[in-house]
């Protein structure tokens, strides 16, 4: 089964495909949805919103797995991230995709075994894992195939992190 | 001209739509867009998403002012919120209608005079603005004909206040 993971975010959206075979898990793809803080912000949830579709479309994943949002840091960041969010969701739902979120704690848990791994860590676990040559960039990208690994390694047997 | 002034929440969307003739103002239209707690939160984007589109096919808006978003006291309350306030600017933007936004503050001068007026004053404005029998239900439908009438006062003959 292929999963689609999901780093949401306004400027960068990184996401990872992954295929599930049995125990053994498979790279199929990573990259990027890019939006520029010149375009106005209905734009650029648009563009987020067309580019996650499109995904879908390509990809045709029997799941989603995207990050959980909780800040305290900033605000005005997690309001930004917030909107995009709200579009990728919306976005899996209209293609009747079910979601399920993970912490990144639950993703550092799931990749690299521990709870307080750096993100330097995950990145390397997610080479080895899926068998790669080099390490996944950018960042987002790398954080959306961590993400689908996380399904895979936690919920792909159990029903309990759907998103409610 | 229609213009559609939009309150944005997650449990509620409040609505108003006014007419602009010149210098007069007249009622249109007011309510709320709902969703419960019980349903998922892709679930409540989408019938957000859903319900904004409607409003905008049955009433044909020139334009839309939306509430801006910035909250410090409850990050968990305002992530919510600007989820839905993401599908809902995706919707005007699908739709093809210009938006403008317009912070509390700024609502609050337009409406009452200054920017210090509490929600009574403004309601209250409301009703005497738009030449009701009573005070518009529920507030969040109250603040949707607020939002209206500050496009009306404040940018009707102005450029700036697109979003950006």
């Amino acid at each position: 089964m292929i999963v689609l993971g999901i780093d949401p975010g306004l400027a960068i959206v990184g996401f990872g495909v992954i295929n599930i075979d049995g125990n053994r898990l498979s790279y199929v793809d990573h990259g990027c949805v890019y939006t520029t803080p010149d375009m106005s912000m209905p734009k650029r949830l648009d563009k987020v919103y067309n580019g996650v579709s499109e995904l879908i479309d390509k990809y045709r994943p029997e799941v989603i797995s995207v990050e959980e949002l909780f800040f305290a840091k900033n605000v005005k960041t997690a309001i930004s991230v917030a909107h995009a969010r709200g579009v990728i969701l919306l976005a899996c739902q209209k293609k009747g995709v079910p979601m399920l979120e993970f912490t990144p704690r639950q993703v550092k848990q799931a990749v690299a075994g521990y709870g307080a791994g750096d993100k330097k860590q995950i990145q390397y676990m997610v080479k080895v894992l899926l068998n790669l040559r080099e390490i996944p960039k950018p960042d987002d990208a790398a954080d959306g195939l961590a993400l689908a690994i996380t399904y895979a390694h936690v919920a792909h047997n159990s029903n309990s992190f759907v998103i409610r």
